[in-house]
């Protein structure tokens, strides 16, 4: 395995990690659950990633019980959690957001459910428009100087948002944000590449990014009339549907043909072929891979040994631009 | 129910809201209170509201107890506590006002009696001019940094006051107060609409305001002479007995009962129109009602449903001023 | 009995308040003890002083133990202890001073003896020229932020280095000394009277002055020769000795005979006009009486009735100067 | 014993103190572990130094299992530890280092094995290229503040890099570090004596120096081969043939020789001179011994009766120089 800073901090963690989201607590059983997190511990992933709405809570509670069962030496791997959207289906008004009251009550549910003292990293899942983000970098603050949380980052917040939290910290000798958690893809990149590119080395930040296969968009699975066992059997079926078959669908899924096409020449799975680009970008710090089997998830652990020519990545951003 | 923010902090209250004082340890029984706390949840009421004074402490033992029998999720609700009038019924010099000593002390004796880790509001229930603004502040402060206390407020201080409370909370980095609990109905406006004007944008401050029936005068049930099944008939007769009838009261009492008379005229019961008139304002993030019995309770969350033209709330107006 | 603010805090003692030095864990037993606490608190007295140095942390066991039988409220007394001398008959070099080491530890261990959660008064009991203020002052405000310590003061420091102190605490946005305990009665006068004088206004500090009978020099009872069920009697007779007999000794004796005289000339006794004499000035927060017997104890509580027209009050001042 | 102020701190440590280094959990057993913390304690010692390094951790367990079953008073002795290489045989990336991760948890790790509630000391055992020290000094304060450390520093940092600690800590009001842990003898002098000489006055540093010995080269128990019942034989070997060999090896070995004859001359032990020759240098706040043997370290806690005239300390430079 590579290890990667978390932005400018201390923090080093795997380039490749493991997530809960779609698959713990839903799609799969708790054995599954217990055999993937420790076939990634045993690959070096020392980075688990999760979120208080990822099904409901139920996410956190069964990677909380596998890694206990497992017996992971707690300074050895890194977890974390995210505030925003509830841990209930039918969230009440301060269930939810990024108010002082739900990111503090959020926290305490996380940590009981991921049976841990601490998270490591603790995100605050979206911007709430309904809180001041003075409110927030407070409750953030107190959380990191009673030791419930280590690092405190952001996700899919606009790059204006996380200055002025950086801004407010320094200026009330707070905490500041240490990271962000963007998707980023071949399909996906604006966000990570333009928008956040000054933020790296005036604040640091880390990026911990989601959806590398554009929700496996770009194994090329669903290529062939989306069916069989994937994703797409499931619940979140519609959105993503919407994903491939929206406004620009077609455009989009041209492109996925045409790299996937370009994988298959080059001799590389598709799947291991995008998460080697993500790593290429040296802001990412580490990239987020879901599985719901162990083979799926060894199969795309194998990026880390994707080597390309130079020209060869060119080809790949000819096809996917 | 519908919600709003906590002047501009993220805390989301319910625009209607339930209190414990006069009734809660006094008036009502254990089991009339439950089944108030139920009814109130159940119609979207999200925030209880106490004080250390209510029946010596009492007031915050039955609703600590109601809540934890009926089993209310601790983060879909905001309960509070106020502190400066004692939990005594003779309180020693340390047993009131806001010194450090005795804002840490009753924090800690609330959170007991209310069966709750931390308060979500916590009020200084009045100005104590024996006690230095600051030495409040940073009481607060730590208390709030310790987590157990969420949002720290006032009760019925003056605007300069709570001026003076932010400036030395910007000062030294502390967390200024968020909320005012100021008397408000259609016989008392000047603190709310005049007073506190300028804060609401400036401090971004909340309002959970009290006495929407100034004392129930506004339901026009003491019209006809003060007597029968009501607050009157009880201990605080004689403090509302003055309200009534001291100096101005005869002209108080015109008022009323035209405005009982516009009411009717209207198809509205009093007591709604009197509270749907305090949401009218927009910088009331909540009005606090008390209730002796369900159904007065649910009658007065009718208040929601009140709809009436500019030109009848213009006639509203007129006869109230 | 009457109140007083601890100077510009909003902690209110008794003007007479009741101390442990030379009587708990020493002079007297267990049972005299707590009938002597009993005694003041039904007298109206909230503050009960201590030191680890008294009887070497005795003396908070026994005030600790008193305080528990008789069951008083916590939040209606306050008590304090003092760290500099250290509990130990022999303390190694880390078990005394102003170290933060000793503060820290020293705090938790009068905690505990004392049987409480937090001190509601706590003294550095002299200046330490070892350690830097800062050192002291920071180690004072982590206490206060955890909520183990309420008023942090220092006791007989010269008024520089509590400036020093406050400037220090400022600066770095922490909890700056509210008090000071040092000697005064009409014997010893300078400190509280001179040197302090504009640290009261400035600081707001508070005083809590020990000795107001000068070590029970002014009750006359050591008039007649020494002897006698006195203090002088048990092992700080040397001491005693030496400040009644030493250079300036003579003429110190003359003083308190004359004044003595003049007491039983006006119908009080000299130790209620000697304590009554501390009270007159506004920036005695509070007199710490000590006592080894009820009688002793209540007669001194009878201080407060003293009522003497200025001509008189003007030869007290006459006769001891 | 002779006490010193750890730099301007107020914490008073024995010029002579005990490190576990190199023994504890490795060469030496639990009883002699216990005896010689009882033989160094009898004789005034109070600091034992200790790093999770050490034996991979079993260092710390040895002496916290050893000052649990003497009974030694908390508040009478300073226990450290270390962070920076971890405490496992083969850490994983989150398990070595200066990230807040790392510190936060090596130290709840530390006490616990020390089984206490708070370090005296805790040092950064060396810079960490891949932490900002900024993050770093941010959690020192947290568990400063927290109160599970008393006092932090750095170990063998460069000088600029322990400046800019401290000017990062003004910045925010944080704890700035109190002490560095440098090697320090007659071999091995110029960053004790150049490199940190401005900083004693400027940041008031203080030095735990470590190797007064130059890891027993300076007894002269080497001079007659590398055999015998010495650190040599053991697993330490190859890196103690390294230092004594090296490329200056030659030279060094000369100025020992000329050194231990010298102390023959003087009437004194060698190891004796070289522990008193640190304590002459005023900026060494303790000189830290190690010891397998209860002999060995009595014998060199004589070096506080070593007496020499300046001229004979003049020898002792002109021939180590």
């Amino acid at each position: 395995m590579q290890y990667r800073r978390l932005g400018s901090s201390g923090l080093q963690v795997s380039a490749l990690s493991f997530g809960a989201w779609v698959t713990f607590g839903a799609q799969i059983g708790r054995d599954t659950a217990r055999e993937l997190i420790a076939a990634a511990w045993d690959h070096g992933v020392n980075f688990f990633d999760n979120a208080e709405g990822y099904a409901n809570g139920e996410a956190e509670r069964v990677m909380g019980e596998a890694i206990a069962e497992l017996g992971l030496p707690r300074d050895g791997y890194c977890v974390s959690s995210k505030v925003f959207f509830g841990a209930e289906a039918e969230p009440r008004p301060t269930q939810r957001g990024l108010s002082r009251k739900h990111v503090v009550e959020a926290c305490h549910a996380a940590l009981k459910r991921l049976r841990v003292e601490h998270l490591d990293l603790y995100f605050c899942h979206r911007p709430d428009p309904d809180t001041p983000v003075e409110e927030t970098v407070w409750a953030m603050d107190s959380l990191v100087r009673q030791g419930k949380v280590l690092y405190w980052g952001t996700s899919e917040w606009p790059a204006a948002l996380i200055r002025e939290a950086h801004k407010i910290a320094r200026a009330h000798h707070l905490q500041p944000p240490s990271m962000e958690q963007p998707q980023y893809n071949l399909l996906h990149r604006e966000r990570v590449e333009l928008e956040y590119a000054p933020l790296y080395a005036e604040l640091g930040l880390g990026a911990t990014i989601w959806s590398p296969l554009a929700s496996g968009l770009l194994t090329g699975k669903y290529r062939a009339g989306f069916e069989g066992e994937s994703r797409l059997g499931h619940a979140d079926k519609e959105w993503l549907r919407r994903v491939a078959v929206g406004e620009s669908g077609q455009r989009r899924l041209e492109r996925v043909t045409a790299f996937v096409e370009l994988a298959q020449e080059l001799g590389v799975a598709p799947a291991s072929l995008a998460i080697a680009w993500c790593l290429r970008n040296p802001h990412v710090s580490t990239a987020i891979l879901g599985a719901s089997r162990v083979e799926q998830l060894l199969q795309n652990l194998g990026a880390l040994d994707v080597k390309l020519e130079d020209a060869q990545w060119q080809r790949v951003e000819a096809v996917t631009r």
